[in-house]
């Protein structure tokens, strides 16, 4: 299971209820959050998202609207008594915006947070299921994004098929690992043969703040869900550029370029309080594109 | 006109749809912002407060619960063109924390905010109409109170009575401001004679979060309103003490000691749901006293 529930789809300040960047994504019993504006633990409380399962936590850049609600999370998990520990990955300079914090306030945390600063692009977790990546992109300071996707999965063993070619179940396991069998008269048994492909793994991919830019594409290539950020209507090209973000065409033209499936765009300007036109502008180039709305989970 | 407005009335961490503190106080045309937790800004907006108006803020220390919320407001302040100074008030680290975050966004504010770093008991800004102090209060960290005065009103001239005594109306501004009146040939004009007392000037005071401690009394000595701490019911008295807080009865007492006219509680914990209970103890003590809650104007 793969999803991603959208906390806040604002952008730079609070708006018509809409909040600063947030998301969490769920990738089977794991939750990720990603980003953490002013507010965050709210958003989590309302859409009773448990705090006490987020294990990573990824901020894409240090503009205020991504990060400025991470401390109060991290000092209410210690409040509420977490002991279990966090991970966090971030631009460097948040480790000591937060250690100052802890300190003038005379607080430690009763967990470990192990700090993780972002330094190069590709893999940042690895599980026997999954793989979370991060990639540079185009803004005014350091900005990253993130790939969650899942390994390739193991292969199905048809048990009737297996048995009809006389491999024993104590191979099964490597079946499903892809290996053929060899018996002991040398008979060959082909993998594929007694067994069926996996499901396709799925993906996500977290494009954070960026101004257009082609190279995107590449780095979530095939991605099941992108989340690609469409601060501006498309006539707004020039302001969108100007400030390092992107219109809704735009965000579309990578989703067509990179072959994704699905797009989900947010980070909308506070100038816009009816959004309708950001899905319709974006469905011109890219069909299958929908608004990222708080409290909406997007299943992959 | 005196006044304050409550934006946050949850002690730690929200909860229960309770903001962590934040108050606006408003002294004629003036708007004053008292500490400013997480999402202090989105408070402001659902109260319709104009935070243009706000030229002051009072930070009274730097536990999260009562600034986490001051980095998005003046940040949010700057996007929205803000171009009026505005002073800032709080302990002296909180400048380095503020700088840090603006220089890691790369961001300058296009307002000039002038810091005032905390240091010692007494007057913080002097007008013709009001004064404003602060005076220390024992917390678990450095944390400090803020006294909100109109200064002595100016007398009022009863124009008949000054006529029949022959005070020429260009001394009226000395009558007002409490002087007699001598006549060219020696004859005396009492100023009680023609003048009438201002009404009594009115005062409003902000204990912040504190251990109980009877010298606070002495430092809100005759305050119109008081606002004071009251985190636990009067059963939890060992463990307001532990943490450095009072109980409902304990901010009572004060008040009593005071002579204070009439007090608001809050900053209640987050273990209490339902509030009834703070007030019924309260007022056992001091019958004249409210719960201070979000979005109430308490007028004085």
């Amino acid at each position: 299971m793969l999803a991603v529930t959208i906390l806040g789809n604002n952008s730079a300040l609070p708006a018509f209820d809409r909040h600063p960047t947030a998301q969490v994504v769920m990738l089977d019993e794991h939750q990720f959050l990603v980003d953490c504006g002013e507010g965050t633990q709210s958003q989590l409380a309302k859409y009773k998202v448990r705090r006490s399962r987020i294990s990573h936590i990824f901020i894409s850049h240090l503009h205020g609207d991504h990060y400025f609600g991470l401390i109060g999370l991290l000092t209410s998990m210690g409040l509420l008594g977490r002991e279990q520990e966090l991970h966090l990955f971030a631009p460097r300079a948040l480790k000591e915006i937060i250690d100052m914090q802890l300190k003038v306030a005379d607080t430690q945390l009763p967990f470990v947070l192990h700090f993780h600063p972002l330094g190069e692009e590709g893999l940042l977790v690895k599980e026997t299921k999954f793989e979370i990546s991060c990639f540079k992109v185009q803004h005014r300071i350091e900005c990253w994004g993130f790939r969650f996707a899942e390994v390739k999965p193991l292969r199905k063993v048809n048990a009737e098929k297996a048995r009809a070619h006389e491999v024993p179940s104590s191979f099964f396991e490597r079946l499903k690992r892809g290996e053929d069998y060899t018996a002991k008269n040398e008979r060959l048994v082909k993998n594929e043969w007694v067994t069926d492909a996996g499901s396709k793994p799925k993906s996500y991919a977290y494009s954070a703040d960026t101004i257009y830019d082609e190279r995107i594409a590449e780095k979530v290539k095939n991605v099941s869900l992108l989340y690609h950020e469409a601060t501006y209507l498309k006539d707004l090209a020039d302001r969108a550029a100007k400030r390092f973000h992107c219109t809704t065409v735009q965000a579309a033209a990578i989703a067509k370029k990179a072959n994704a499936e699905r797009l989900i765009i947010g980070h909308f300007s506070s100038k816009y309080e009816k959004l309708d036109d950001f899905a319709t502008e974006a469905k011109e180039v890219f069909e299958n594109t929908e608004l990222a709305l708080e409290g909406v989970t997007y299943r992959v």
